[in-house]
């Protein structure tokens, strides 16, 4: 690894030595040496008058082959194309694997389409059009139209040809898909399959007909996992039995990747994945949530300011404010991290079923942990009802708060908002505000005990 | 999906009547339908009693069938092997793809591996002793030994005669690699570029010289990376210029998942991935963090404890303990999970730079929220000195907060721990401890003001 890094960051200094001086042979006989994955990572990195000089250099085969490579999620997409001709971006779009094509072009805005439309050939704006159908990050939107399908009555060897056919402009072709004259899918072969079968079968004869499909709409997170599990290499998408599109590996892995860092940002509070090369930019990414949770937890602070005469006559209460609101908080943070997690995986228990089972776990974690600070304050402190009170206002505060975390994110899916950003620190802030309230009230029961 | 886990539930529950009554042919018919990832979702459901059941009436290819879809890291392997006599594990073993035997006997502990080792092929004994050579989720311990090498003077239809003999026993095969008489990597084919040259073309001239490689030493999250950066299906992985091994896609799929799994569970301060069925295992899952920190969250409430005579006379500085303790912990969880997310993507910025680079972070994030703060306190309780007090505590809070977020796990990573173990809500305990007394010192300073 850290030769063929050496020899990267070798090659990136001349490059853009050659670059700067303007000489074009020089350049891409460096540059086409490249894999298209670190030509990509080149090109993005220049600035748009430097991506104008390297595209007409390229031809339109090796633009589209680097822009196969081009991980679009984590580019600036619209300035991306602007560098190019509206009729020369549709040119590379035709030649990238349709997959990949269709991923880019889901980043631009509807008037950028618009642009390049008049100039793509028929099967990109179908393909186009097919996108707009299905919702974001599902099936559908990440599926490709590349793939080979037979008729269920050729041979083998034929079937062995079609793949030859196909080789130039398919991605991977582990499988292929057997059809009938309507295009509803009938079966899948391996290729290995046809390697190990005689030539003169029929493929209908060796293909699996328990072809496992996703629906176009099913969200790419389970389909990730649909994958992951039977570990393949591609999945098709049917449509009431036609089939209409195949998603594969690579983008999947891509897709875990992208949804495991949404949930780990929005526990976090914070995007992990924005550069961190300025302190100044990285600071103005994460103060919205913290300016924000700091106004929400002034709240918290409006209510301990209302017990400010139960504190001023027994200030032992503040002793466990923090102890309290700390404890709810991190409960309520691992609720919320496994029903976020049970969320992504597609699993949505019965409500009632789901609320009597946080019920339980909130009452034994709520139990225990608060005969353990019950036990703990009244040894230290020597007080029985003081014991009494915290480990109460605790064994709630985690009830609650385990409640909660549980179901925010479940509402907030509900409403369709992405319950990743039903963050850590959120759950934390808002459960130090019923945390609060719930340790002054159950103290305040107490009042005449304290007040000694 | 909907119709397939219909599908899938109706032959289970069939599955569990044959299996009860013992009717051995009318089971295999349907097991034998199922995919061989559900077969082993089923199997591994079973008890052992059943599993021995099962694993008589199945062949040896049939049990290597199943078990190389089975995904180890969430079954207990121990009890699953133990079903089967050494004898036929061994069997078994053979006749799985090695990367995945390999992941399974990863899960064994010595003594266990022993007794099946006399039983095993030269082949599968040498991996064992290979993978034994390499720390556990490093490219070494994932790789396997299927993979179609030839030597590079071998003509394109000599080539595809090998992958055609490979066939059978090698999981995927999109790559063929080209190696020297010594086994020295020289460069990698396509099996797309097979299928377009020229049937006596040499490999040596159609392949490419520019593999990207790994050394089996390097961890299982930067494979991951690699893999999914360049759109790889299969990597080689290369000991002094030797290939020793391939790691193919739908490895890399799960080491992702796991991953991210783990990254975010220590987040959270729970495993997200444990069973959830039974509300008191989860709530004995979720406890040691809790009481754990509930222990040092009481390092907290001694501090406050301490400084009780002053809550007494100013009882106004309670109202603000939550808001700073609560600020400070959420700056803290948004370092520690870009931290951790850099240290998983294989970065080590240097020591120096990246302490200046937390430390302006943390002091530009600080420094608006304390000025936030400060404002919103003063023109609230007016009270300048006051606002200056809990303004400069929070900006404190929040830089210290901020390093040891970003800090804490890197130092665990230089001893060895696993940095997730760092979780969010320990960082939030933590933060705590030292914002309070950060708060509580700057207060103690102003006390005069307070003492009214």
């Amino acid at each position: 690894m850290e030769k063929q890094h050496q020899r990267i960051n070798e090659h990136i200094a001349q490059l853009n030595q050659f670059l700067e001086k303007g000489v074009a042979a020089d350049f891409l006989k460096l540059f086409l040496d490249l894999h298209p994955y670190e030509q990509g990572q080149f090109y993005t990195n220049l600035d748009s008058a430097q991506q104008q000089q390297v595209s007409t250099w390229l031809t339109v085969e090796q633009l589209a082959h680097m822009f196969n490579d081009i991980n679009f999620s984590q580019v600036d997409v619209a300035a991306l194309v602007k560098v190019l001709s509206p009729k020369r971006l549709a040119a590379v779009v035709d030649a990238m694997y349709s997959d990949n094509s269709g991923q880019m072009l889901t980043y631009l805005d509807p008037e950028t389409l618009a642009q390049y439309e008049p100039w793509l050939s028929a099967t990109d704006s179908q393909m186009l059009e097919q996108l707009a159908q299905y919702p974001e990050e599902s099936a559908g939107a990440l599926m490709g139209g590349d793939f080979i399908a037979v008729p269920a009555d050729i041979t083998v060897t034929d079937a062995m040809q079609a793949i030859k056919e196909a080789a130039l402009h398919i991605e991977l072709f582990q499988y292929i898909y057997v059809i009938d004259h309507a295009g509803d899918l009938l079966g899948v072969l391996s290729f290995r399959a046809l390697i190990l079968n005689e030539p003169d079968t029929k493929v209908h004869e060796v293909m699996n007909q328990h072809v496992i499909t996703v629906e176009p709409t099913v969200d790419q997170e389970v389909v990730a996992h649909v994958m992951a599990d039977y570990n393949f290499v591609a999945l098709p998408v049917v449509e009431s039995g036609h089939l209409v599109g195949v998603i594969t590996i690579d983008d999947i892995v891509h897709v875990i990747d992208e949804e495991a860092t949404q949930d780990y940002s929005g526990l976090a509070g914070t995007d992990v994945d924005a550069p961190q090369q300025n302190p100044f930019y990285a600071a103005l990414k994460r103060l919205p949530w913290l300016i924000g949770l700091i106004f929400l937890g002034l709240g918290t602070s409006t209510i301990i300011d209302g017990y400010d005469d139960l504190i001023a006559k027994a200030s032992v209460l503040a002793v466990f404010v923090s102890l309290i609101t700390g404890t709810g908080g991190n409960a309520g943070t691992q609720s919320l991290a496994v029903a976020i997690r049970r969320l992504s995986l597609g699993e949505r228990p019965k409500l009632l079923r789901a609320f009597i089972t946080e019920l339980l776990i909130g009452t034994t974690v709520g139990a225990i942990a608060g005969t353990t600070i019950f036990l703990v304050v009244w040894l230290w402190k020597g007080d029985f009802i003081l014991g009494m009170a915290v480990g109460l206002a605790m064994a709630m505060a985690i009830l609650i708060a385990n409640i909660a975390g549980a179901f925010i994110p479940r509402i907030m899916n509900h409403f369709g908002i992405d319950p990743a950003v039903a963050s850590g620190p959120f759950i934390t802030t808002m459960s130090d505000l019923t945390s609060v309230i719930i340790y002054f009230t159950i103290a305040g029961m107490f009042i005449t005990h304290f007040m000694n």
